[in-house]
């Protein structure tokens, strides 16, 4: 770690960094995420089709209507012309809970993290709306990024670890 | 737990649930989260004041902009008139990395655990973002709902856990 | 009808309407709307329980998130804290096609008409891009508001016309 | 009409359609709606040249505007560099009422019918608005592409129908 | 002036004011600003009823639109329900120029003189763009507060000033 | 100044202009203003490094924050995607008060003066609003572009005046 903090001038100010000079390219970024709840709301989310089509479904679609709203949510991101996102939700007994997964793409001069890990957040975030009425005690977790392709800086993937 | 998914219809569709008559009451709501970091990645964020400043200080500032925005991204959320928005971040060593706090209040029908949760997520998304290049193994986690008050269900308080 | 463009001074320039002096009254509205398509579209959609989940879903909950943004659409419209809006879409063989109905609800010094319109109108347009790759002739026809109550004008209700 | 719904997935889930390979091409597509109100309404919004200027005036512009905000209001189009919108708006006798119709243009990966039909939904809501206190029948009708060009599947023109 | 900074707290911190105790009264408040240009500009302007319908018309409304989004601009704003919002704009030969005037008012628990500044700055910002192509050089300014009433400090108006 | 208004087409109707056929240029553009204050109230905003952090940290956010806002605020703007917006403030003590500069860069077809002036003139609104507790007397001024690159009609700077 040898970097530096590009969204801060020498002076420390906040600014959005300069990207003109970096070339268009094809990136990719997937972020994961998770709402640990008690066994009976996530039976209760995911008794019935209906039901669990909606839970799942509205969470579905504000994580990817959010993930068209980053640069608005944080501050120094850049406008993306965002060319797909899609987010995966799924039940995981052991947790117990429910596990996102979201991908983001664009052919643009900077990386789609943010908007992935934007679309895992509030798609979180619903999942808790939808269920606080009967367990305010959801923790929204480990929201992180997976792996990311394209730009200067090339490939990258989380590390194993011997994480949580 | 009893209750019922109140977003969703008896045909398990998705609503806004009708706050027409519940009465205005003085709520508020306090969530927390944290961003976990390599030590050197704080390390960098903390030195120098100007630097410090601006890393907590936008964050601080995402967060209380997107509390604003809550029924905009979180699909079924009612629109609240907030009376306050509060965030604060500080380090934490132990972590390593950044705790972040949200208090939010309202005169209204419907509680603000979701915006005071917004506000958390968007400011750990901000320190994602601008320690991103040095730092990209960053993880949001414990986003929670830590106490609420105001409105028929009463204060809550979350229970002690041996959590984590 | 012997009233006046309320919207426009009395030297014709746009305005906001001043409804400072307007009582607070629980007031509803309800709009109603369809997507008219080929057969073969409607079957597509309706196809499949998880298909018909998903385009009905994303067309209800982008209606009911439209609801929520009428103020920033509508240039002339007062912002509304809206107590309940919801939508329901169901197929009419007959049409053929979907038809869209949207209620809204707020405790407030306007009606809330708009926000029954805009929920409509979204839901439609959403309709018609879920399924335009299949389907380009769609149409989308006779939104309009249905019933209202509350404020001072008093309860209405679209009089039976031999229409259309 | 041997196509499918692009978007869902195979599983029937919403995501926003991945156009990363396809090519920038020049765009437009044109789509018209129409307002169909009392000859009365009609007559007062035509009456005197300021007065027409605004109710006309107001509602090309939000059309325009809104064309801009297409991809935050549905929830599966991309997002859009607009290169063009233009709004027109003029009074039809025989409805009676005002036709509206919308052009939009892009550069780029994904066609604009979207963002021409939510400018005409958009400039038909404004239009409702800004009459509705002398008439709340009005009838918001016929929303449909005329035509589009550009992108792989071609220019496309609606054909002539025995329509309404 | 023995006030303090109400944004900032005893630390240094942004923060949204809690306004939680303060009551709802009736608050209005207007404010100024002018655009400056080329006589030759103004002219263009003025040249023709359309014309001038439309850069006014345009600007009034943008104007208009903006006082409503202004919790989302300015980021220690309470968002506010407005019941009012008017702008007017008039030529200035002497500046030469135009002259934009704006009120606001809710019934709230701030003030709105923030929404009549923000309603002001867009219609000037506005005027700026679809005049730009004629004229770079024009400048906006003497944007400011004349007159606010209502809330605990009560009325207040710009006092006479030799001003500029 | 030989142009035309062309954000108005022949017959006086707003539009946006089409700029399909521009071709994409590197483009740039620095607008300045200030606001005049009190000169107490420039040494509060500057006593302590906290403080000061705040107050010209929270308004330089907001103004890079509304520059990506841009195209949502003045109506006939073109989506933009920046590739830089930075904002610089600095105390004046003659003025006395606070001057505010700010940069912003596409590579598009369109030039970026409004992106900078909205950027400079919501910051301007944002150190208003902050401190108007203790001075509402304060005057937003002098906002201007002061020198743009790229595009069609090539770089421009204002010319000497002996302007203010």
């Amino acid at each position: 770690m040898t970097g530096d903090l590009t969204h801060l001038s020498r002076d420390g100010e906040a600014r959005m960094v300069d990207v003109g000079e970096k070339p268009v390219t094809r990136r990719a970024a997937r972020a994961t995420g998770a709402v640990r709840m008690a066994r009976a709301t996530l039976d209760l989310i995911l008794a019935g089709d209906a039901k669990k089509g909606d839970v799942i479904g509205v969470a579905r679609l504000a994580g990817i209507m959010a993930a068209k709203r980053t640069s608005d949510l944080v501050p120094l991101c850049h406008p993306l012309p965002l060319t797909q996102v899609s987010v995966e939700i799924a039940p995981d007994e052991d947790l117990p809970g429910l596990r996102v997964a979201a991908t983001a793409r664009v052919d643009g001069k900077t990386g789609v993290e943010m908007e992935a890990l934007t679309a895992v957040s509030v798609a979180c975030l619903t999942i808790y709306d939808m269920a606080k009425a009967v367990d305010r005690g959801m923790v929204i977790e480990a929201i992180r990024v997976e792996e990311k392709s394209g730009g200067r800086s090339g490939d990258w993937r989380r590390p194993e670890e011997a994480d949580r």
